[in-house]
């Protein structure tokens, strides 16, 4: 029972914040969607900014989770091991669209809490990417090249989707939600991969597929 | 003299809007920094969402007609043309970098407001990208693809520094507003272009500086 309101609060703010922004909401809005009183939600998150907090946590955990899983890989070679995490972050966001939203825009304004949130999990993705990368060029996998600038276009790519969902369904009529779209993308960023980051000598031989 | 009370007034909103989102932001805040009174703002704007249908207004007006100007290339090449686009609006959003971060975050949320600007500066923009996407097909040189998804990955390369100007400083040391991110990253773009945009026949004899 206890467990089922705090899911039903998280999940109003959720939806909340992703159709109204974080500061667009209130406390009120949300217990009412969540069918709690507000001191229930005082009682699990204290505020507002501690249900903001717990959305980028639970997010971020599970995120570097699946960028760890995938670099156990590694040692299988680079191009193979950044395709199992972009496959996988892909799949993660796709399943959790509405809480990429929300934590990518509110991401985008500086405070406490998002300085605090990059300096733990921001700072651990870019390590994984890092070493991958690093590993990559080791390798002769990739092309030597600005690992900073990668990030940026990586990040780039697999984020926009996401931070953009309106503009994808009115504007292109794509539905980034689905696993039609989730596949068709993935083929897309590891087809740059192949084509942009992949070092020539190796990538002649290989097929896109 | 009123004139420049009503620049002080929309960049004070864009440097608010910009730290603490539109939701974070009051008519009083602004008026306090551009050091005007609310009943100037309200002369000029109406209200808070007048100020925001400003700077969409103002920045895809502009941002339009960045594109509109390099699509005057297009009979040289579509190749050339979409390296000119990407220029221009490169330059245009490092020149405006906290207009741009304002504008991109606040169409992620769905209102009234971001569904009129989509309607007609995305789809203006979507027109002219789709044109000059079809007639490199047509003169084969990019390869065959879909245009919804070349437009998704080249609009979050494009945007992605904008909506994340915090990460990029604070991660990776990386200033989206100076002159040579523009240079630089202005070259990865046009890497993609190569790379993974151009038809393989065209793209072996050019050189990729």
């Amino acid at each position: 029972m206890k467990k089922n309101s705090k899911d039903a609060i998280v999940n109003a703010a959720i939806s909340l914040f992703n159709s109204n922004g974080f500061s667009g909401t209130s406390i009120r809005d949300i217990a009412e969607l969540a069918k709690v009183n507000t001191a229930t939600i005082a009682y699990y998150f204290d505020n507002k900014l501690g249900l903001l907090e717990y959305c980028f946590t639970s997010f971020f955990e599970q995120y570097i989770s699946k960028i760890e899983e995938a670099y156990t890989l590694i040692d299988q070679g680079a191009k193979g091991c950044l395709k199992r995490v972009v496959a996988n972050l892909l799949h993660y966001q796709c399943e959790h669209n509405h809480l990429a939203s929300v934590v990518y825009r509110e991401m985008s304004i500086d405070s406490q809490v998002v300085r605090e949130i990059m300096s733990t999990y921001s700072l651990k993705e870019k390590y994984y990417f890092q070493k991958i990368f690093e590993k990559g060029f080791e390798w002769n996998e990739f092309r030597p090249h600005s690992i900073p600038y990668l990030i940026i276009q990586l990040k780039g790519l697999l984020m926009m989707p996401y931070m953009n969902t309106h503009y994808l369904r009115e504007v292109l009529y794509i539905f980034p939600n689905e696993p039609f779209f989730e596949q068709k993308y993935l083929k897309e960023i590891n087809f740059w991969i192949e084509k942009t980051l992949s070092a020539e000598i190796k990538a002649k031989k290989e097929a896109l597929i």
